[in-house]
């Protein structure tokens, strides 16, 4: 049997699969941060990014649903709320929606998910039964992928304000939240991937977990270019020109 | 409540679907059966649609683990049969390997599902998943795509063996097959289906079925036209030069 990598090592491990197949190198990035998305574009990747938002409490609560120690439930929780909100903060579907609203959707149409690519079902419900099958620490490391995150959030940001008129403060405080929760969501997940991942064959459990995450999330932008950058629209996804705020008004 | 549709007037709105959204109508199909696929766009359907053939008796056993009457698992055990083989009969799964090896892939290769891009995984695990989850009626339901193949299968079998080299009686063995297996099966599922879906909910619920089974093909070429028509292979993909049959000689 292999002996188990040093924690430095394993986590250097994990990283460099962020370096080698984070979405931060699909092209549709590159096309999105540098202001070459035409509105269209952009509408298809809030539609359909929208799924995965909607999914990820979902995803979290199949994970609590799981977890039998009552410490690790409580800091997981603050995943959820963060996603769908408490008293004192609406939560990042909400503001979600704000971003939706302000590239010229209806956010019920958004929230209805009607017209969401099936691509990007399939991804995403991949991930959720991943972490609803799978053991509790590939689930954890599969969440890694946030170690990646806010690196694309603070592009993300300052592409978008330079390049797009919709964007200010309140379309963009999704990713602006984000940059403040990641961190300390990810800090915990690392560390209890580390602890736990405490022989070679749980190393490599953990490392094809976080690369079948990566391959959740470029799944999806090789949908979205598919259909909206190459036009090659699915049957029964968003057309342009559907869901719009101004043909609500009419 | 809506009145249910008469069986006539509901197998039209089932064969409708096909005709609007089944996946003879994608680009990939005209190309491989018009012969304007490379070498390497061949291999690569043959490697991931490989993933589908892999999962289909899976999924038959799924519907029977679900089924209570004998006589209901009886009938469908023949699909496995069709797949996996019997004393007399190779099996589809063979066939398939065989179409393999006849474009020069190393059927090992193929059989160890390497390589496979995983938006082919998410949607066959997706279909997988509808049939362990889902209402009988609507696991029956989505079987129906069998009823559009036959059409596919034949023009499949007169563009290989008019464009391809490798196309012979031999590799194309998987197709003609299907030719005769198909329709006994579509014929007992459609009729099951008509006969269960006795209410107008119940046929919205079998329709919706068999539009998902379409999003799953469909979602397997787009994913098979981005990676390999466009070049856009998604990171751990097979990569044209592996897998092949020389390679394994030298």
């Amino acid at each position: 049997m292999n002996p188990a990598a040093s924690a430095q090592e394993f986590e250097h491990r994990l990283r460099q699969i962020g370096a080698d197949r984070y979405h931060d190198k699909h092209p549709f990035h590159d096309r999105l941060h540098g202001g070459h998305c035409t509105p269209d574009e952009v509408r298809a990747w809030v539609i359909n990014r929208y799924y995965y938002q909607h999914s990820i409490p979902i995803k979290d609560a199949a994970f609590m649903s799981r977890v039998e120690d009552p410490d690790l439930r409580r800091i997981w929780r603050s995943r959820i709320e963060d996603h769908d909100g408490t008293d004192t903060n609406e939560g990042g579907i909400k503001r979600w929606l704000r971003l939706a609203q302000a590239v010229g959707l209806d956010p019920d149409y958004v929230q209805s998910r009607q017209g969401i690519m099936p691509a990007t079902k399939f991804a995403v419900d991949a991930y959720v039964r991943f972490v609803r099958d799978k053991t509790l620490l590939e689930a954890v490391a599969a969440s890694l992928t946030e170690l990646f995150a806010p690196a694309i959030h603070e592009n993300r940001i300052k592409g978008l304000l330079q390049h797009y008129e919709f964007a200010d403060d309140s379309s963009l405080s999704y990713f602006q939240n984000r940059l403040k929760e990641a961190p300390k969501d990810v800090a915990f997940g690392l560390q209890w991937v580390l602890d736990h991942a405490d022989t070679a064959e749980k190393q490599d459990m953990a490392a094809a977990a976080l690369e079948f995450k990566t391959d959740v999330l470029w799944a999806q932008l090789d949908a979205l270019w598919n259909g909206y950058v190459e036009g090659r629209i699915p049957p029964g996804c968003w057309q342009p020109g559907d869901g719009l705020l101004l043909a609500k008004a009419s």
